[in-house]
């Protein structure tokens, strides 16, 4: 009997005939990653039922030496849960991992499957008044085991901080099939290492995440979304200060970008429609949310905060949603923005992120270098400024072909761009990771006593390297 | 010429003469914890300027095999920065290290050597219009080093979090000598594992921190501290819940104490009176902050909650500071309970925490069985009942001879308490760390799985075994 055969027997025994399939069909799906960048094999695809199936599996893979790639719901920015050409890995969806638990509406907490999609989590926390404040565009596939692994970002980091500030306890398998867990979590410990937040953001090299307890927070009693026209990048960011300054905790997103990317929106969704009259160079997306004891003063609050920052000159014009369906509408101009994008022609993207207070001028230098030395490019910065952090892409020259830029001359300006963030003490990955796409990249770039530090850890928990292979170490 | 000699002439060519000593007036005072039950010896004192000549330290120490106890202001609760009784060690004061760079007012941040003292670092905030929002009995002594490396808490964690969350950026000597550094934070960065909150909480054992930017928020327009009288500790849980309601993120602090501990400080502080005219069988101590947007509702608010609980039936009576000087008379009654015990003879005192919702009925369980098993003894619970964390101390019967009550009985009463936390899915150490006082109960009540991933991470970054041996793991 082959060791193929062996080990399918083995892990049937384990996982029974849902678990396990080498059924093409079932498994090619899964192959690929969801922007079709990265393309890979699998010797089978597993999908345990539970904690325990998956650490039998594990140590089935650990005794046969058999490369482990943990996949969600396939939405990932950076390959990480594509398994190489090779063949030899099992791919791991955790999406049968799907169970949450009752809500703990007084501890404003939940326990779900690492195989939980974002907006059903959404609907569970929103059914019992609360809600979990991480929210993006992938929200009906990404999974809360992905987002975690990814320490995922979103529009609401600013506010709520990133996935890292919201696992309360954690459950993952570890390389050698036992369970790691603090599912259910305490305040405070100080019992040594942060294990918790080793795993986070760790993109499946050092465990598996099977479950988390997440933190909600009060669904909030009324919002506010603000749409500002701008003169310059650099009053958006005195713009941000002036709504923290005012707002304080209730400002939960600010948005920036640029007028090519609202036009964009406007030609590529014939619905939509420009939130101002006028044409301004930049523009904000600005939501300020109040809990029930100051919801009657919210709307008092941000008239003065804009009658004010006009007064600074912080902003040209700008308007406040007259109703929820206002409010959404100037939201989905948000989220259109990546695919509006991507009907103008190839490109590439960069998750970057430097010290928030520089992000303006970076971008200003990033827009004029990269404009003279590629001629013909256009370069749009757009995203989470609050955070320090922005999605900026270059489009290519019209005419262009795709697959031949991309790996040409694309590949040429993401090498320049991420030599500028470095220059600027910034990302090259903010909250997308490494996977597959960036790891040449970090190993390049980055620091390498972190580098070394990594690997060290890497080799300690997984010394037989079965942990998603190939990734981000 | 010994090892010894090699050594300090090596040493005093890297550090000169103000860098190491082995004059033992100079060293004696810092071989013994504040409370005095762990004493040590060192074969010298090393007080490193700054990281360069640390890091040139570290070398040395990894060349010659000698073991490095790092130390801040010495005020640990488990001895963490004491050597043992080999005489092997080199003491490491970051005392020299002490220099705050301008506070990033726009930023809110600041960045510090280990060494600053954190009253140093309130009033540095605090003269730009800010403030640190951590705050600990031992902020005279205690230093930003030694806080980050045991994750201190203190009686803001309820709104800001314990220092893992208010650590931006970090700065460490690794045990090969190299530098780790994030001191020019970004709010998001996926480039990897969180090697930053892998440092925080390590009690020195993986790395010595030697500088950290840190977060610093408004200073607060207004506070409110309210004093509470309830009938149970349940009450008091009910009471945090319908404040946390009520007031939302302005609630900073809910710390409770029983009447003993109230008539304990009563006792030993004459100056002190009693905040209320009746007898309750517990105490809340509440504090309400408000920023600019908010402070001139913040009484009005503050009034409503009350009354609200008290038709609740969540308190029997209550009372607002009138002033500031009420409002610090206040909180220098929680802050004499540590004190206040001492002077009623021998105790043993337990640092724990327990799921939130669980510990006021972890409380009167604990209070009936130890009060049983061991009659004439008195048990007192009080502290961050908001972050399921209460110092439950044990006090023995009249008449015991402190060192051999201590350790015999204390030593009995300490094991059962910690075997009831650990059944009750809690922490031996909720903020105090491990050190060498909790090192062999962690061993014996750990989670395997954790302390062999704890194992398994500090051999691969210290594997001789250099920093901070005999601490933790």
């Amino acid at each position: 009997m082959s060791g193929q055969q062996a080990f399918l027997d083995a892990a049937l025994a384990h996982l029974g005939p849902r678990g396990i399939t080498c059924d093409a069909d079932l498994v090619e799906p899964w192959l690929t990653d969801w922007r079709g960048r990265f393309q890979g094999r699998a010797r089978a695809m597993a999908s345990p039922a539970n904690t325990q199936e998956l650490s039998a599996l594990v140590r089935l893979c650990a005794q046969h030496a058999i490369p482990i790639v943990p996949q969600g719901g396939n939405s990932g920015m950076a390959g990480g849960a594509t398994p190489d050409q090779s063949g030899e890995a099992v791919l791991l969806s955790l999406r049968r991992m799907n169970t949450i638990a009752d809500v703990d509406v007084e501890g404003r907490q939940v326990t779900c499957g690492a195989g939980v999609i974002l907006e059903v989590l959404h609907e569970a926390a929103a059914a019992e008044g609360l809600r979990f404040p991480l929210t993006l565009g992938g929200k009906g596939s990404a999974t809360v085991g992905g987002l975690i692994s990814t320490n995922a970002g979103g529009t609401q980091v600013l506010r709520h901080g990133s996935m890292r500030s919201l696992v309360l306890g954690l459950e993952a398998v570890l390389a050698d099939g036992q369970v790691f867990s603090t599912l259910t979590p305490l305040k405070k410990d100080n019992r040594g290492f942060d294990l918790k937040q080793l795993l986070i953001g760790s993109e499946g090299t050092l465990g598996i995440v099977t479950a988390a307890t997440l933190k909600l927070v009060p669904a909030g009693a009324d919002r506010l979304v603000i749409w500002a026209g701008l003169p310059t990048v650099q009053a958006a960011r005195a713009l941000l200060l002036h709504c923290e300054d005012v707002a304080g905790e209730a400002l939960e997103g600010f948005e920036v970008l640029p007028q090519a990317s609202l036009e964009a929106v406007l030609d590529h969704m014939p619905t939509a429609r420009p939130p101002l009259a006028g044409i301004h160079p930049w523009h904000a997306l600005i939501e300020v949310v109040a809990d029930s004891t100051h919801a009657d003063r919210l709307r008092d609050t941000c008239e003065t905060m804009l009658e004010d920052a006009f007064r600074k000159e912080l902003l040209d014009d700008a308007v406040i949603a007259a109703n929820e369906a206002q409010a959404d509408a100037f939201w989905l101009i948000r989220d259109t923005i990546a695919p509006a994008e991507r009907e103008r022609g190839p490109a590439v993207q960069h998750d970057i992120s430097v010290p928030v207070a520089r992000m303006p001028d970076f971008i200003d230098m990033a827009i004029r270098e990269l404009g003279a030395a590629w001629p013909g490019t256009e370069v749009v910065a757009f995203g989470h400024l609050g955070d320090g952090n922005i999605h900026l892409h270059v489009i290519a020259p019209g005419g262009a072909e795709r697959t031949r830029w991309q790996e040409t001359e694309g590949k040429r300006i993401s090498r320049h761009v991420h030599d500028l963030v470095t220059d600027w003490d910034g990302s090259i990955s903010a909250e997308h990771g490494i996977g597959q796409l960036k790891r040449d990249e970090l190993a390049r770039l980055g620091d390498p006593v972190a580098l070394h530090l990594m690997r060290q850890i890497k080799s300690a928990l997984d010394p037989s390297g079965i942990l998603n292979p190939g990734k981000l170490v």
